[in-house]
Order: C-alpha cells, then structure tokens, then sequence
C-alpha cells in the first residue's frame, strides 16, 4: 500500500486544529488525560495480530520482537499515564507571601505547563515504542500537548493502524477534535514544512544524525526557535580495562557477541566500538569474539535501505587505513541480511581518523587496541557525546583509573559498568540522552516518565487568590502532588 | 580606565585552564562548592564602598540602588549555595535492581552532572545581580561548572574588582586554577570567539534581543551545538479588564506611573504595554496616567548608548501611524536623561504594526485603546513571548473572559494578578523566563535556584556497586538529599 504525501494546505488546517485542541487538552485535569493514555493502550492491543502481521511485512522484525515491542509500548503509555497523574514532574514550587516583610513579598507558585502542538517523527527500528504512538507521542499527551505524527515511510501501514486506535481512544475518552494528526511524507518536504511552522512548538525524532541535525537547522533557524529532541547517532564505547580483561575475556567476548548481534545490530545502544589495552587478555579476548561472531547467523534487516547502508558503511569502515578484518559471521547470506562482523584498529590510527568514529548502523564492532592506558584515556577524551558508555573493570582496575573514568562518564548520559548498553529499561531513572552528536539537548531524556518534561515549560503564578489557581497550586493539594512550599517537599496542603 | 582585548591566543589558554579546573571542581562535594560561594559573597561585601563608588561612576545608577542590588548579589550567592548543599536541584531517581524479575532489572541511579565550562556575558542594567558574579556565574558555581565572563565593557572596572573578589575567595577556599576568568572584549570578536569555542558548554547572556540572538545563532551552528541562555527582549503587556478599571482606575495609574519610572525604566519586567478596552474606565485612566507621568523627573540613563537608543526607539515608536503622545516628563532634561513618556494608539494600529510591539528600553510605556473583547483577545493571541504578564482584573473579570487569560498565560513566564512585573524576588517559586523572544530558552529561569538546572545534565548510572557509586547516590543517603527511589520521594537510606 502507498500513501500519498500531505501538501502544505492540509498540513496548515491540521495544524489549526491541532492549536484548538491543545487549548482545550492542555487544561484539562491530568487525570483526564492519564485516562486518554490509558485508552491508546488498550485500543492498540484490540487492534491484534493484524497489527503484528503488518508490522512484521514491513519491517522484517520477527514476530516474537514485535508482540515484546508492543508490550513495551503499551508500559510505555500506562506508566507515562501513572507519572502524569502523580504530578511530581510538574515541579511545583510555592512560595507563600509575606505581607509583613519590608519590602512585602507576594505569593507565588510555580509549574510546567504544555508548551504547544508536538512534531513526532518516528524510528525504524522501533515501529511501535518510539513511533506513532511510542515515547514522544506518549510524553507529550502526558504534558498535556497535541501531537502531530509524521508516519515512518518504512512502516506507514503499521503507523496508520496505530494511529487508528490513537484516534479512536480520542474518540472514547471526548478528546478535542485535533488532539492527534497523521501525515505521509516520503520526502523532506512535509518534515520541514512541519519544523517550519509557526503553531508547531517542539519537535521529537528518533533516527539518523543527518536527519536529526537538518530538523535542529530548521527549528534554530526559525524566527522562534522552538527545541528540538533528536536521539540521533552513538556508536556506545565500551572500555576493557586490564585487570578485568585478563580475569574473564572469554566471558565478556560470549556476553559482547550476543549484545552486537541482538535485533540485527539495530538498536541505539549497540556497542559499536570496544577499547582494550594491548596484552595477552586483549588477544584472548578478540580471539574468542570472533570465533563467537563466525558461529552466528546473519538476519534480516528492516529494510533494503538500512541493509544498503550497512554494506556500504561496513565496507568503508574496514576499507580504512590499518583496519583488518578479525570474523564475519559464516551463515548462507541472503539479500537483505546483515553479516555481524569484527574489525579491529591500533589506538593511533583509530585516533587519527574520524571515519572509524562513525556509527556503523547494524550488527558490526570496532576494537580499537589502545597501546596504553594514556592512549586509551585519549580517545575517551577525544571522541564525540554517547548515549552510552560501558566500563568492564574491577574495582581494582576502577580505583587504578581515576582519570579515564571521568572522562568516559563525561562523554555519555547512561554510564553502565560490567554488562552491556543494548536493553533500555522504562523507568524514572532511565537517561536515554547525551551530549551531541548523540542527541541534540543532552539534558533531556526520551525514555521513562522524566521525558514529559521535554514538552513543557515554567509559569509563575504571581499574587492569585488561592480561588483563581489552577488545581495544582490551590493551597488545599487535593491532588497530593509533591510540591516545594516555603524551600520545603511536602504533600501537605497549606494552612 | 580603558582595558585590551583578550586575543584568541589568549582565550584558548584561559579555555584551557578553564576545562582542566572544570574536571577538579565538578567533582567537588556540594558542600566544598558552597564553602566557595559563601566566600565569594563575603569577598564582595568586602570590596565596600569603592565597589559601590565605581559602579556609580560607570552606570550612573544611584548608590541606595546599587546598595540595594549588592544585597541581592550576596543573596543570591547564600541562596543558591544553599540550594546546592540541599541537592534537591540534582533530580535524583533511583530503581534498584530487580534480580528475579524476567528478564532481570539492574540497578539505575541518575542524577545531573555539571555541563561544562560556561561563558557568562553580564548585563549593562545590573552590574552586580546579573554581571560578573550575578545569577548565571552563582548558578553556574553551584551546578559544579567553572566560569568565564566576558566583562560588559560599560562597567569593566566595576566587573574587574567583583572578578578579584571572586579569584580571592578561589584562593582562599583552594579552589582549582581557572575555576574563574575574567576577559575583555569591546567588539564582538571576543564573543563570539568563546561561543564557538568547543571546550565552552553553555552560555548565560542578559541584554538586547540582537545581542542574545547573535550568541543563540552561533551556538547553533558549532558541530555540537550548546545551549544559550539569553534573557533579551519583553515589554510586558498589562491587560486592564474592564470591571477592575471602572473600580480603580487613578489607583491603577499611580501604581503604574511609578512601576514604568522605576530605575528610568531600565528593567527588563518594565511594563511597556498597557491595554484596555474603550470605556470611560479607560480614558479616565489614560488621562490619570498622564497626569502622573508629567509629573516625574527625568533621571540619569544608564549610559550614553542607552540614552541614545531610548531617544531613538521612542521617537520611532511615536511616529509612528495613529500613535498619539499623551505625556512627557515636564522637568527640565538634561543630556543623557530619559523623560518617562507614555503614548497611545488604536487596537487595530497596534495589530497591524509590528514596530509597535518592539521594547523601547527606558521609562516608556504604550497604551493600547482595544475596541473590544475580541480585539484584545486577538491581540493576546497574537504578540509574542514575554517574561512576565499582568492581568488587571476583579473576580468577574476573570470568570468573564477565560478565553483571554488562557491566551495570556500562553505566552509569558510569569503571570502577575493586580500588581505590577517590576520586582523580581529571588525564590525557588520565581520564572525569570518566557517564550521566545523573551528568551531563547521558555524552560529554564535566570532568577532563583532553579537556574542552577540549566548548566547540568542528566547521568544515570546503572549496575554500580555501592562503594563505587557518587556520594548522592549511595545507599546511605548520608547528605540527606530527597531522591525519588523506587517511584517514591524520600529522604530514607535504601536498606
């Protein structure tokens, strides 16, 4: 099936009734709109195995992935819609008047409100958990904004059905006419006109640096600028310090093969780039990566384009100076799958070439053989923000390493040690975020309840009578909202 | 005193240092971060009255006004140190791990981490509060980041003796090299030189809203991009409800002509737009406002750029079509004086006429005669982002007129109920912020504890041991920091 591109016009009248409906949805109590959340659940679970059937034609993800990405999603909405409720992330602040105080202070009470209509654009490799109705489609309904999606070209079909159950839980629940819209692009066009628009207030994205970055161009360049939250590229460094190398290499290697591999290497976690120190554990190590690597099977990808790129980046990847070949997997391959492959690179040569920096979407690792630990800190100080770092250390080669630590923690937003980056827990503790290039606003998250805050922004309410405040701020807190009253959390209403 | 300007040479030396002491001092404890500020506070206190003679030579600001400004200087220093110690601001969330869960759940800890060093450019209206050691450099300090600022070069001898305040207090309280430095620059070279330098990692800016766009457009296009935080450009529109005006319209004027004459009008919440509804309430207040204002002295601008721009923008403004002068100053006028003055104009002029919603900065203030409910409305709709508004209004003008409030608070930071946005208390509950262009930044505030938030970002920390883990995010909790830990706020140690 092919959907035909949305032209200017339609875009503009989607975008007026987006306005409208933010208007009204943006007022409405979080409980209203927790219930909205809920409702999107539940109807992307009715739709059935037809959703699963469609997303599995367009996406060669097996069935098994899917029905857990659907799960995932469907926590993803019920969560968000718990932490909306809760209302913690409004960050309430009060500070009640002081009239005798010379001069007299007024009272005045801070909270985020919904900054405005949303601009999703999905991933590919996430058709449903950060697509048409995933993450920054679910944050910005919690937040209490509208949201308009531009379906993936990749899984179109997928996002229609979704955005069918988003539409008809709008239905269910009285949502404002508006509160969700759906559009084709193929090409950049319907993207920039989106990112263009005045009424469009913030922007989420999951996918390439090119795309993420030309849409942060756009927004920056706009009379107002508006934020932009693109999760773009990371090639999620892991460092193999020695003590530990030399305890278990062949465990780490029988762990990192699994983790490369996993979904085809199609995830923004996949670790793309191990850094050892050269010594005898750092051979058994590449050794027995690659023999793990030969004995995999090669899968398919998502689609002919992602597949293309892999081939193409791979290629140029090992074609690169001192680069040699360490294991490719040894499968039959067919058109469409990608071969999980081990290179491997001295410490100076992978320093002195941006090339090797660049993230290899698919399942293909770099390990680069530092030739000491001031090279390895090098690099760590050198090369560009991660959503990701990973340490395998002992506490040894951790208390040893003071420096290198440090600067591979100020590289990346999540900072794991001894395991691996692929597996992303929703939770509120989750940073899916970090300094460019990795994303373009390294203090925001786009995963777990703390990425509603993307979408709103302070008010101050200054010298209202108690009658006239919004809920949330009414002395009386019958929400039981957490709120800093006086430089003090409680739950407490005031007296 | 004339000083050089800093060569690029000399930046990337003082860059340098600057990076290097960022690594030590961000890893400081809070407490250790506080000691420095608290000692930065007592530093300046210690300058006396030299401080004080020298700024009033260079701004031509009054002594009891800069008297009153180096309270609130030391205040925010005390205050948002002891924010800082408290580290409720680090946004700490815990979920422990879940071993037996399928699959199981690691253990994750996030907290901010300080962003980088942070380039600080002061404003010309507040050579304390929102300078050398102001606001940006306090929050900065707290976030765990070092610091260099550009001196404004209308009061670089006032900035040079706060910078020697803050390098003692550095010393005395064995604080890293290059924590602080302090540069020249007259031209934009200086400037634009450290916006783009890639060891700065934000930037903090209070003046004109081309001055504050220049800075945003450059951070834009780094290959990492940075965020600037630019307070620039608000006129802070005040709606005059009917009902309100017919009840205390001499009232509402008096308190008016003093908040527009405050400080010759030389702050950035300075209401430059009053708007009502055609009505006897209205021209009663007009003609009550003008009164007043010819009854003001002129008083001392700031400096002679500023004079000029006053005098400049103004008569622009009042050429403009259908605006009508309605008062001067009448005291003699000296050079360099700004006579307060107010003018008025038709709803659909102002509508139509872009000029007319550009900050004139000075003691001036326009009014706009709406012809009815609908043209404000539309105009609320229509004029863009402030840092505060002011809604004038009874109980029923508020129950009247949703539809207008909503479209008020859609566009400020602030929303004030019958008072005046002059005045800005330095608390938790503050938003010194606004869309754009009020500033380039609607989510974070330059007045208050929050500020701190802007020069940090997110780390989760996930499968660290206890003993390896950051002093916040032990077990223990021996700071005593509320955490979210397991979806829940607490001060409690995780048993």
């Amino acid at each position: 099936m092919t959907y035909t591109d949305h032209t200017t016009e339609e875009i503009e009248i989607l975008l007026l009734d987006s306005v409208k409906a933010f208007r009204a949805y943006g007022k409405m109590p979080l409980k209203k709109r927790a219930e909205f959340m809920r409702a999107i659940a539940r109807e992307i679970e009715a739709l059935g195995d037809i959703l699963l059937q469609t997303a599995a034609e367009e996406t060669n993800l097996t069935e098994p992935r899917l029905r857990n990405e659907r799960g995932r999603t469907i926590f993803q909405l019920i969560s968000y819609a718990e932490a909306c409720e809760r209302g913690d992330w409004l960050e309430i602040k009060i500070d009640t008047g002081l009239p005798e105080r010379n001069p007299p202070r007024q009272d005045i009470r801070k909270m985020l409100v919904p900054i405005g209509p949303v601009a999703v654009f999905g991933a590919s490799n996430f058709p449903f958990a950060y697509s048409t109705a995933g993450g920054d489609t679910a944050c910005a309904f919690a937040a209490g904004c509208s949201v308009i999606v531009k379906a993936h070209p990749a899984h179109a079909q997928t996002s229609e059905l979704v955005a069918s159950a988003v539409l008809k839980a709008a239905k269910d629940t009285n949502m404002p006419d508006g509160i969700f819209a759906h559009v084709y692009g193929a090409g950049t066009e319907v993207g920039e006109a989106l990112v263009k628009h005045p009424l469009v207030k913030a922007v989420g994205f999951t996918g390439s640096l090119a795309g993420g970055r030309q849409l942060f161009d756009w927004a920056s360049q706009r009379k107002e600028p508006i934020p932009v939250f693109a999760e773009m590229s990371s090639i999620n460094p892991v460092f193999l310090l020695p003590e530990k190398l030399k305890q278990s290499a062949d465990e780490i290697a029988r762990l990192y093969a699994s983790s490369i591999t996993l979904g085809v290497g199609q995830f923004c976690t996949n670790p793309g780039l191990l850094l050892g120190i050269e010594s005898e554990g750092l051979d058994t190590f590449v050794a027995a990566l690659g023999e793990e690597i030969r004995q995999t099977s090669p899968g398919n990808m998502l689609h002919m384009g992602i597949f293309k790129n892999y081939v193409e980046r791979r290629a140029n990847a090992l074609s690169q100076e001192e680069v040699t070949t360490v294991a490719v997997a040894e499968g039959d391959l067919q058109l469409n799958q990608g071969a999980p492959t081990i290179a491997t690179v001295s410490g100076e040569a992978f320093l002195n070439n941006p090339v090797l920096h660049m993230e290899v979407f698919g399942p293909y690792s770099l390990v680069v053989r530092c030739k000491d630990l001031t090279e390895m800190t090098q690099i760590a100080n050198h090369i560009e923000g991660q959503l990701t770092a990973t340490l395998m250390a002992t506490e040894a080669d951790i208390s040893y390493h003071e420096e290198l630590v440090d600067a591979i923690r100020s590289i990346c937003g999540r900072f794991i040690l001894n395991s691996v980056p692929t597996g992303v827990e929703v939770c509120q503790s989750m940073h899916h975020g970090g300094p460019y290039p990795a994303t373009t606003d390294s203090r925001f998250t786009s995963v777990g309840a703390d990425g509603i805050k993307r979408f709103a922004r302070p008010v101050a309410y200054q010298n209202w009578s108690n009658d006239q405040l919004p809920q949330e701020l009414k002395n009386e807190n019958t929400l039981g909202i957490w709120r800093t009253v006086n430089d003090k959390l409680s739950k407490d209403p005031i007296k």
